[in-house]
């Protein structure tokens, strides 16, 4: 059922995500017009998602929504701000109305979740991409950077880092399909598809960390710019990197090796989680969260070195220390890995 | 030489475009960090360009860098705003260091000229497509929009519609490739490779006019749009319309038909000239942009009824009414012509 690109705009997107009252024109003119808060600096992220790239060909289409805001409001929370109003521009080889039905239910349940108001976008026929920007707040001059980490900070990340990563392997069409505890699977596939930005964390963490970086190109990889952004090196400890019980699960049943669950935790993309660092003078505050059970510490920031790599991965088991060694760090779209 | 993600974003995007005060952090965080000046309001726009869609294959990547800001300028322009910062999401199908150095120097010298900071973006490797936002700035509750026209206001354009698509027109391989007087040639072909953003009169507008749109889809059409937001028709006089030298130039050569002409001013796009009302009581300030030959009145807005078209082409050329009659009004993406 193909539909004009003005309909189209117009069904699926006018009424999409919250309400608010700082929305003087929302989607439907030339631009929208926006009245920012005083007081305030505004984050502004933009983030694409290309079919067969970040998303496997014919992936649901409630999911593929879910991630083009999470992916956006992830960035929002590594730095600490509040997310406002997101644009949309979303390409598409064909106009069909049951996907975009999905995907704006995807996008609009999580928009409503944080009161984010869709203000604004395009249609454009081609290959399946979406582009997302979003536009928030943050009190003036305490935005969260990559930089600020000192040598001394504790290195910290929220959730498990991994699961997204073995999440998309269990959606891939090979022998391990439909192997494995069956709540494992869906709960690891749950971290890929919708993904939760950690947008009450990152506020949290405004008066507590020095640095911040939201994982999505893996954790090692993403770590690795923000020790650079701080000009200091990052040594993890593997044994304190938290591993999910439903990986774990998998793991011990075979469906994993412990090399592949290794590098899903350490250079998958896609959790969106926080990785972020505290100075010692911050121990205490950090400890609420650690009881909590929501923040690991997994390292420390230590004087750059010219020689020494940027990040570190020590193990007790020292037979796994050239494979960690050898792990790319990070996932780049035009380059290795 | 194929070169990494990150250091492709690294040198050509980090220092592209203006430099400003109002710039905390640009590109190199997770997002960017702004400072809205108080008492504006803020304008936000998107627009995707994707090869073979809004270029031709193979179009000069300066021309395609220009025009993926142009665009969005232009929709700037049509609220009467100040740009001030941009985002770039670029999708390459690889990373080509000629290319895009050429597409650099098109996006920058257009922010350079008007003072634009890339503050942000992403590459990723996909077919070519460059999704843009432009954030800009307009005083508290003035804004330009499509609705706010009422009957009896005039119908004006800047500019002389139709260039772009001729231009367009003429970069196809057919038999027309080559023929006719080369500065003219030279002349459309700039308007549709390099078009102007027509920020300086969106701003001498917001005194004049009572409603603007901007012609990026086909004058016709898009004054269709500006007709519907403002709950009238719009009725345009043919004879009115101005067409450019360069233009007549080619249709007297025979290069083009007349009737190619036509369809070009009022259902070609890519023009990025402003279309917009005025009341009959600015008519003294439109005179004076009349004068400078900048604007040309070209139609009036009647009452909406339910029967008459949404936009009506007169013509005292009465064998061609038919003709304009049935003129598709607009370039649909994924519709009709």
């Amino acid at each position: 059922m193909p539909l004009g690109e003005f309909e189209l705009i117009d069904r699926f997107f006018r009424e999409a995500g919250g309400r608010r009252g700082d929305v003087v024109i929302g989607v439907g003119d030339d631009g929208a017009i926006l009245r920012p808060p005083e007081g305030f600096d505004l984050i502004a992220v933009s983030d694409t998602l290309v079919e067969g790239v970040h998303f496997p060909a014919g992936a649901p289409a409630r999911s593929v929504g879910h991630r083009a805001l999470a992916v956006n409001l992830s960035d929002i929370a590594a730095m600490g701000g509040a997310p406002a109003w997101s644009l949309l521009a979303l390409t598409l080889p064909r106009a069909e109305e049951a996907w975009l039905k999905e995907f704006a239910k995807g996008f609009s349940l999580l928009a409503l979740e944080h009161e984010v108001s869709l203000v604004g976008g395009d249609t454009t026929r081609g290959p399946l991409m979406i582009g997302v920007q979003v536009l928030g707040f943050v009190p003036h001059g305490v935005a969260l950077r990559r930089a600020g980490g000192r040598p001394g900070d504790l290195i910290c990340v929220s959730g498990t880092p991994g699961d997204a990563a073995a999440g998309l392997a269990l959606l891939a069409p090979d022998a391990r399909a439909g192997a494995g505890d069956a709540a494992s699977r869906v709960a690891l596939r749950a971290r890929f598809e919708y993904p939760t930005p950690r947008l009450e964390l990152g506020r949290q963490l405004l008066d507590i960390a020095s640095a911040c970086i939201d994982v999505s190109d893996g954790l090692a990889g993403d770590l690795g710019k923000l020790a650079a952004a701080s000009g200091c090196a990052a040594v993890i400890d593997l044994e304190r990197v938290p591993r999910s019980e439903a990986l774990a699960t998998l793991v011990r049943e075979g469906v994993f090796e412990e090399r592949e669950a290794l590098r899903f935790m350490l250079a998958g993309g896609d959790d969106y989680e926080l990785a972020f660092t505290v100075p010692p003078e911050n121990r205490e505050a950090l400890a609420e969260l650690e009881a909590r059970g929501e923040v690991f510490v997994i390292g420390m920031l230590v004087e750059a070195t010219g020689s020494a790599p940027l990040v570190t991965v020590r193990t007790e088991r020292t037979e796994l220390q050239p494979y960690l060694d050898a792990l790319p760090s990070s996932f780049d779209h035009f380059g290795h890995a």
